[in-house]
């Protein structure tokens, strides 16, 4: 399986040539969008994001993650495998909290470049090849040299920050809740919100944080935008009481 | 095959989740997105919609179908074979309209529940395993129980509602079209509408209401968004004139 | 492979219907989404962007396009063969770009109709089933004539307009960029644009023209929405300093 976790935007033009290039190189493999509305310009938040989703990941297969302001610039393109999985995408932290959480992982710095490549649009002109190869076992052979570590690195701490609000407008934070006291309250828009364990525990209309699908900290309403109530946006601080 | 109809949202992070959970449980069944921007809060408006979209289904599918803002309470998980095609959600009323339509229609209370189970996204935990197991012909063997009817139960009749609001500014209503004269006239949002065969019979930024391809009253506009003349809303009631 | 281009949505509910048909039709054939917010109302701009687009797509393929404001109406419906590709749907010029820039093009007037086939959605009932044909290699027995051409035939130049703007705020125009000198500038709203090989070139927050990954002058912004800054809207026209 080949996973996708990208800025292109599920509704526009982007998604469709990279899949049409992994389509050509590896006719049988199954491709799964992941996401595509991951935050554009903070890179910090999508690696968060990323790597809440890898959890949910089978392992053996690639993901092919693009969040990648300096497309055309100095950055390095690269693979890693993290824990049996493989990632592909720029050097620039996107893939650097998940490696930095995985018991173990290797680094690759990707050499070959195709015949053609556009400036804008390394997704579809580089990745998704590199994905492919690797999804047909014939990775690293002549495209990648082995490497030490990343160069841009967030470090596998928790991000006391909004990393993702969700069309329902519940926001995720990059704080894992595991082992949070559920008695802890959280700062949000200058709001301090209690536990509730789902949904329809809490009042109608009612704003409150819970342990999320990916096992985050998310502030959501029941029957209401959270988002809107608290006036969140990617990137807001939020704190712990505990 | 299966369908998915749901309020998770085409550009957000659940359906690739429930996705991934498809293919891993039941690898060779083509799996197609009916809708993922179901009338979040209005499970009867969704029901309707549905009950629309099942006879664009082919007989012997399975369809996903989670509209469930009760999610993690009381409510059961369900799954019915209504004339040949099964359907799988909660028992909130979602299924209900196309049940209560259907020739002949048998129900089972899904008893099984995975190890892990998130308090939130049932879809992925609950109801994908299930429905892949549907796919394989292995329910409901261990995981259900038979039962006599749902507990919600919103009927076969037409709904006189807005019941989705498509990118155009077209209304769909939960009345069906067949056996309406077309001299009949629709009223809503204060106005009358008068009957068009198709957009391009209407006059240029002409509000009109026609069967749609779903063979339901849609209140349309040629070259404009009816939604936006009409200041039409989900949920908002409309009335037929005859 | 079957392409879909679009105005249909890709959040709405009208492409799993198309999907759901050419799944019944051509069970084994993969299906890619190029598009599905093709400019509604806009054919001219729809057919300069499939035109570009066609570049990204594999001979042999088949490509179905549907911007359609005239469905049910008088317009004809065909298909064409394009150096090797083909492309179906309506006969109102969305085609003719992409066919008067080919070297070699044939076309055929589409003369079957299915048994029931709505008013509205000739897409699913029949675009779909001839686009599943002709991936089975069964067209055009029965289904069409030839034709010696197409009937609204918008020509092979290029367009000085905005044809579509991304989710990033990034105005593509219909201008190929080829042969442009990298010292033109383009005029758009009213302000005049210098060349910056990629994002990353450009100051931060400056709005720049380039060539983008289809091969067209696009105009961008480095970390911003040029499209809000220039006050774009597609359709609106644009100039070439040289």
């Amino acid at each position: 399986m080949i996973f996708l976790f990208t800025d292109f935007g599920a509704a526009d033009l982007y998604v469709g040539q990279v899949k049409t290039v992994l389509l050509q190189h590896a006719p049988n493999v199954p491709v799964i969008d992941l996401l595509h509305a991951a935050p554009a310009f903070n890179v910090k938040a999508s690696a968060h994001l990323l790597a809440a989703l890898t959890a949910q990941i089978p392992p053996g297969s690639v993901t092919l993650a693009v969040v990648d302001p300096g497309v055309g610039g100095a950055r390095d393109a690269v693979a890693l495998n993290a824990d049996g999985s493989w990632f592909v995408g720029p050097d620039n932290g996107l893939l650097s909290v998940l490696a930095a959480r995985a018991r173990a992982c290797e680094y690759w710095r990707i050499t070959w470049r195709p015949v053609e490549m556009s400036a804008s649009f390394h997704g579809r002109d580089l990745f998704a090849p590199v994905a492919a190869a690797i999804a047909h076992g014939e990775f690293p052979a002549g495209k990648a040299e082995f490497s030490a570590r990343l160069r841009v690195d967030f470090g596998a701490a928790d991000l006391g920050e909004i990393i993702y609000i969700d069309h329902y407008g519940n926001a995720f934070t990059g704080l894992r809740a595991q082992g949070l006291p559920r008695d802890a309250r959280i700062v949000a828009g200058g709001k301090w919100l209690n536990y509730a364990r789902v949904f329809s525990d809490a009042a109608a209309g009612g704003v409150f944080w819970y342990e999320n699908s990916l096992g985050l900290v998310e502030l959501a309403g029941n029957g209401c935008s959270a988002a809107e109530k608290l006036e969140l946006k990617t990137g807001r601080e939020v704190g712990i009481s505990a």
